[in-house]
């Protein structure tokens, strides 16, 4: 049976961290899906085609990766797609209670999932998309905090 | 390439914690190393024979499993059982620093190797092989704390 | 002198964990306040008559809970109902950092509280309000969250 | 029924930390004992006589405090004293890891169990027996650590 | 060459934790600017003029400290009046996640730029302006937890 | 008045960490001392004059830097060399725990005291002492944990 991942999150916009634990994971999958969860309710920086835009740019030469997006519950979405694994990085200590709780929920509401953690670079620790909206809404330069080559421009 | 883990410790003893965290693995690898690291310095409460022994008897029904012991650094361990993983539960966020550590200084010796993590059940959350000797030296029953059906009885 | 307790909330709704940690700890109190505290700033998933029936649903059939609402800061609800104890459960130590702050500066206001917290049962770790509204607003299926046979319908 | 509660601990010695949460909780229970847990395998920095004459100087004016030592599982211990309640102190989220672990496996071992939980005051946060034995070591003065007019000389 | 050092803020109000992180740190540094961040898009309890106010009532009569108010990157800022130093004061493990992941990003935008932390006293370890702010919604006494004389009336 | 500060230590030995941490906090002050504090009791991996040789060689070119070696609690060493500081470097939220408490309990043995953090590189959130016996004592190479050039053979 193909092991199917999905890596899903925001994406408002993808970073460097992200890209690094995608990437990486790789090898452990035969697919995976980056999937942009759809919250209405929320604000968002970018809209959904822009953060879908940026992550074909980011993932487009990996055929193993399949961009997407989804609305409502994290495990139906992995259900229709027939992913058994939801792959998720661990930056800190906050990240990892915070992470345990949606896992064990997702746990308990379908038990054939799985989540599968890998270790963020000690580099991007520090790094999550709010830092990037943070310096983009000043005026700043974020590129660095980017996937290389990632123009952010509107 | 086949995907090949290892899952290190001293087993002394496994608990139910480890049990359910390789067996839960079981699909993502082609391969699982079940490795009691052995530690010249380090009093162990049951023999490294004891230790091999119960991995045997909870694990043999797995093909995918196979228990060895190695000596030295977990990575050279990694290098020459083909490993691409080493494989462990995380159930607290002390648990989660100490190992975060851990991974990155590996990566740093051997950065071909991922750790890659699963989430501890909730129900073995309190629960280390400390916890079992601790049980065991005060001439209590630990059976709930152990794989069904194991002995520890020497 | 009657050991009085509130365990104040906004219970929006209800889970099994507040159950779990309330139905526990009536052996140590002569009464216990399950207290709604009203903010009109916050939006909230159910109305406060919602939730107040939510509650009566779950503990009219013990004589030592008595429901209620209110207003203000919770140590002069305190004071107003003789409650010598505020009653709240630990599930994880981002919860512990967050009530010991609470706690601190309810004693610093109102010396005579003391704030007494109960473990958590390991199931419930990872449940809270938030994570039914979760799943009802997404049109799932939270019966196993919230108290056995509570209807959440509206 | 009577309310009954144990303090375990190593008290080598009693800090002013023990001693705070102590004496607050005697409203809470009809019966605490405050009992020191031998350990024969540790080496201890004062023996179980002093100790357990220290807890007696201090605690001699209470007359719902029972000061006394066991051996072997503390929830053992607990049958046999016929207690109802373990009570523990929290300074930090290490503490609460820590106890959480221990309360959570006492209450496998013996489900009629319940651990509960004071706030250490803040001005105790970073006190411990450790800190004191460590100053006591290199001839300080530790006084303003230990109960108020305790003499810790051999 | 002077050593310069912001704290930068948006002290909605200023709490005595801020005044004891401050003042301690007044002979570390030639210069310290205590700096009201202005974010345009979040709500204040305060007007900015009135935290200013506050901020120079307490500050006034330190020549080494200077009030000021900055938009944009705190690092940009830092540039500007020639800041080599962030201060910050640190209550908690979940402050220390928080000021690491902003002090590395500063970092990497402002490499020359270091943060510098002081410990909060522990009395002050539950206090923040969110506490202040609340009690004063309530219309409670909140004097004990701001400066010694401050008059928050508007 | 000079600014003198201590970053005492075991230096068992000095890692990039320490390195780090120390070099960039010289602007800050007037001198640093950096200082092995001997521990008779417990074992180390290299002697004193080991980890002073290693620290001389790594800090011999900076003249703020004195290398110095001290008996009994941290605080008494302050007073003698007449630091008003203590330097130390925070990686991760249990050492921001363990150096809270160390520096409470110092701040009470010794009110004039201050410790001062600087945030470790993130590069070395991982490395300690530790960490660099335990590979040289499999026949490892640490040296990249460790000064660039500096040589630990014996």
């Amino acid at each position: 049976m193909d092991k199917i991942a999905i890596f899903p999150g925001s994406f408002d916009p993808i970073t460097r961290g992200h890209e690094d634990i995608i990437t990486r994971a790789i090898p452990l999958f035969d697919r995976i899906f980056v999937s942009v969860g759809i919250n209405r309710e929320k604000k968002s920086f970018f809209t959904i085609d822009e953060r879908v835009g940026f992550l074909k740019t980011v993932f487009g030469k990996y055929p193993e990766i399949k961009i997407d997006t989804y609305e409502g519950l994290t495990v139906d979405y992995c259900r229709k797609v027939g992913a058994q694994y939801i792959l998720r990085g661990l930056r800190t200590s906050a990240d990892f209670e915070f992470e345990r709780s949606i896992g064990q929920v997702n746990k308990k509401l379908y038990p054939e999932i799985e989540t599968v953690f890998f270790l963020t670079h000690p580099e991007f620790t520090s790094l999550n998309s709010s830092v990037v909206r943070d310096i983009l809404s000043h005026g700043g330069d974020a590129s660095m905090f980017v996937p290389v080559g990632l123009k952010l421009n509107r």
